[in-house]
């Protein structure tokens, strides 16, 4: 795939001396795995938004506490950015590494440290990956509930760093809700301890501060998390609609309801048809939507629960509901739905995921402006997303090799995020800024919010070496951008009809 | 009662040309209700910790958003320092005023602007009492989860400053939890929105690191709090125990077991006694520990997990479980507890609340240890408390009329604090820091952590104008104070017998 950007960042940064680092560095640890040789550099050029690339500097493989401590102490000495990274399986290019910086590859701290089930929380290091924290908790009835698709890969550490999400945070919450305490180090390598073992802590909340801080406030060395009982039972429903509108509708009316699901998906035709293409899932592959509903918990709990959903349902005007008769086929419903990004990623030789999120009443008016869009910019838009919480990934369908449709699939997607503003969403659900949107931070927040966000990164970092040019833009490149703060609902949006 | 500290303070702070900000403000705010006559500002000496008075230079009592922004700007323009206050039932002193400075009181702001059922939030006037949410949301089924102790009477404003808890936060979360979004005023009275009507917001999380600031960040101007769907059925299990440590491991064993009760409460013989002459809930008066464990959910759900209490509450060595025959019952069985306080009250002419934060492990040793500390020190606690999240409330009586009983309890007190940070908890659970535990965050926190919270806050209000000796001390004060940053576990406490 082409690359979307070059790293105009990049540019403004000064050069750094590679070869007195590399000594200073060596020097103080000569054990440290260093890499520096193009060839060992190029499987660090990109995380999982694999448009953006460019090759770092170095690559710090750290094994030890103290080796971090030490470098950062040296880094910050010679004034050089750090990049923190973790599994390298982030969407939003949050571990794009900088020409002119380290990227500090975290994977190593790969130890569970504890598992507490009294407190139940588990304490491990950054490395870990976030699935293996519930298969280290199961044999206590215990789990870690935050579960990105990525779960397999992606570590915990980073998971902190982008405030990750998942199927289950509609019921079960975001990172941050599921975070106890975490040790960090500051930029020059002093160690923090924010949160506490205990309920709450005094002083100003700087471990939610921390949570979602993209790598530019410090670096994870070690993460507490609240584990939960795993739900006894757990049913999903499948429910087919012929319009987008009607399945947006029943996703507001089960809210409203007084039910929470542990999850509830909708997919749009493009996105069920590829789907069952790829994975034979089930699906009724004329349905306009479908949505997919979990209920978990006790076995009585579950079954009151999915008969009030089927007739929500029904009444909202579901031309079927199936109820997954066995395991193995509410496996298979969401098997469908899991890899519904690669299965659309067939239909096109490239794809880009969105991931903005807005007030669920705004569902059905959101998803026929985006299909006003797709007609505009003549770019298909396929559309599964956790439509319980509002999170929605339009996939925009494009082909790199002809001209124009790259960056007609960027202008499409920033316009898919504005819109999420204007309604009173946002530009991020679970994939965090990144680098890939921090023009539309100019859209989200207005110059005295971006300001405030930057003194809190200087009362962290006053140099600006951790991580610079991802999650928060400076006014500079705001004004460069041309783009405008949009009051809520007060920008004109053609393709929402409501306005 | 005496009053515990004068006002170090408010010595340091230049004094006010009163009269010229009287003026000020009453031309640029002819309408705006301001109080400066010694007699009108003797009711606002003191928030709930009525044992720290001062009374203040001004109150003002502003009704519409641009009076608090103008007082703002006036206030900030004359570098004068000012003190938001909500309901004032606040228990660690956080909407103590200043003689030197302006006390902001949000109470009139007393609007429920919007209950959305579909999205689940209410968006509301700061002023608002929690229990009013909860009315307001009643017709759809819906309540906000938090419940201090002070529910009828406490402002969601103050909540929110305070990161208040309640008997339900175990299961429900503090205020921290249970919020999307607020609009504030800075200091110099800029407007900003703080979170998003979306699951998530990008950049850094403000909205938490706002949450519990009390009062040093910026100006509440509206909440908009997250709604729960209310519970179908709750029943309660009071257990007797012949000893607190087997109170405590029942405890324990109760949330290893992978059950979250709504509430679980324990109280200690002095305050079973107390509450049951004040009270008669009947509570058996010769046990040394009570439980009280609410479950709550849907029928068959509830009706399985008080089975299973039940049997771990038998396997723990209860002398006794009782489940609450009805709903009379129910609410007479909670009345004894939330009026343990008062009724504690008539046992001695002064009592002091405590509001310590444990891991629930560690709930038999530091109760063995506070008793240790109550012999010592000559004076009388009573511990009832949220065990089931490990925050205790310690009540020391004392009679401030014979000489030394008041040091001594503060003394007391202040030990008490220090031993639940050295078992790795915390000075508060959910009353704040206030000016009441200013001390104890010398304790809980080293002079780095301290350094970073005065940045966070210098972010925000570089002048130091909002609610100054609040919350955050000054490296100075802790010096002064004598206070040594406790590494957990590292100071021996001869009371904890672990140690």
């Amino acid at each position: 795939m082409n690359i979307l950007h070059d790293d105009r960042l990049d540019g403004a940064l000064p050069a750094v001396d590679k070869q007195g680092l590399i000594n200073a560095l060596t020097t103080a640890l000569p054990a440290l795995d260093l890499l520096y040789r193009a060839e060992d550099l190029k499987p660090y050029e990109c995380d999982g938004l694999s448009a953006y690339r460019t090759t770092p500097l170095l690559v710090a493989l750290p094994r030890h506490l103290e080796e971090v401590q030490t470098l950062l102490r040296i880094c910050h000495q010679r004034q050089v950015p750090v990049v923190p990274r973790g599994a390298g399986t982030g969407l939003s290019g949050g571990a794009l590494p900088l020409a002119q910086g380290v990227l500090l590859v975290m994977a190593r701290f790969n130890q569970i440290l504890d598992i507490d089930p009294c407190a139940r929380t588990a304490r491990v290091q950054p490395g870990v990956r976030n699935l293996a924290i519930s298969q280290a908790a199961a044999p206590h009835g215990l789990y870690y509930a935050p579960d990105p698709s990525s779960q397999i890969a992606c570590s915990i550490g980073g998971n902190v760093a982008e405030n990750a999400g998942g199927v289950h945070c509609l019921k079960y919450g975001l990172t941050v809700h599921n975070l106890v305490k975490l040790q960090v180090l500051t930029v020059d390598g002093e160690p923090l301890t924010l949160g506490s073992d205990a309920l709450d802590s005094p002083g100003f909340d700087l471990l939610a501060l921390f949570t979602g801080s993209e790598g530019l406030l410090g670096v994870v060395t070690e993460v507490t998390v609240r584990l939960l009982p795993r739900p006894h039972v757990a049913k999903v429903l499948l429910a087919a609609f012929d319009s987008v509108e009607k399945a947006g509708q029943a996703v507001a009316n089960i809210i409203a309801a007084g039910i929470i699901p542990g999850g509830l998906e909708m997919m749009d035709n493009l996105a069920i048809r590829a789907a069952e293409d790829f994975i034979h899932a089930g699906y009724p592959v004329d349905a306009e939507a479908i949505l997919l509903c979990e209920l978990d918990g006790v076995e009585a709990d579950v079954h009151e629960d999915c008969e009030r959903v089927r007739q929500i349902l029904d009444a909202a005007g579901a031309t079927e509901v199936r109820q997954a008769r066995d395991e193995a086929e509410r496996v298979r419903f969401w098997a469908g739905r899991k890899n519904a990004f690669p299965a659309v990623g067939r239909l096109s030789p490239d794809y880009y995921c969105m991931d903005g999120t807005i007030p669920r009443r705004e569902l059905a008016a959101v998803l026929k402006g985006i299909a006003a869009l797709s007609a505009e910019y003549q770019l298909r838009v396929a559309n599964v997303f956790h439509a319980g919480d509002g999170n929605m990934h339009p996939l925009i369908l494009f082909d790199a090799n002809l001209p124009g449709e790259l960056e007609r699939a960027e202008a499409l997607g920033g316009k898919i995020l504005e819109m999420c503003v204007a309604v009173g969403g946002s530009i991020t659900g679970e994939h965090g800024v990144g680098r890939e949107k921090i023009n539309q931070m100019c859209s989200q927040f207005n110059a005295e919010e971006l300001t405030l966000f930057h003194a809190v990164k200087a009362a962290f970092d006053p140099g600006g070496l951790l991580n610079p040019g991802k999650n928060i833009p400076t006014l500079h490149r705001c004004a460069e951008f041309g783009a405008m703060h949009i009051h809520h609902g007060q920008v004109p949006f053609p393709e929402l009809e409501r306005f």
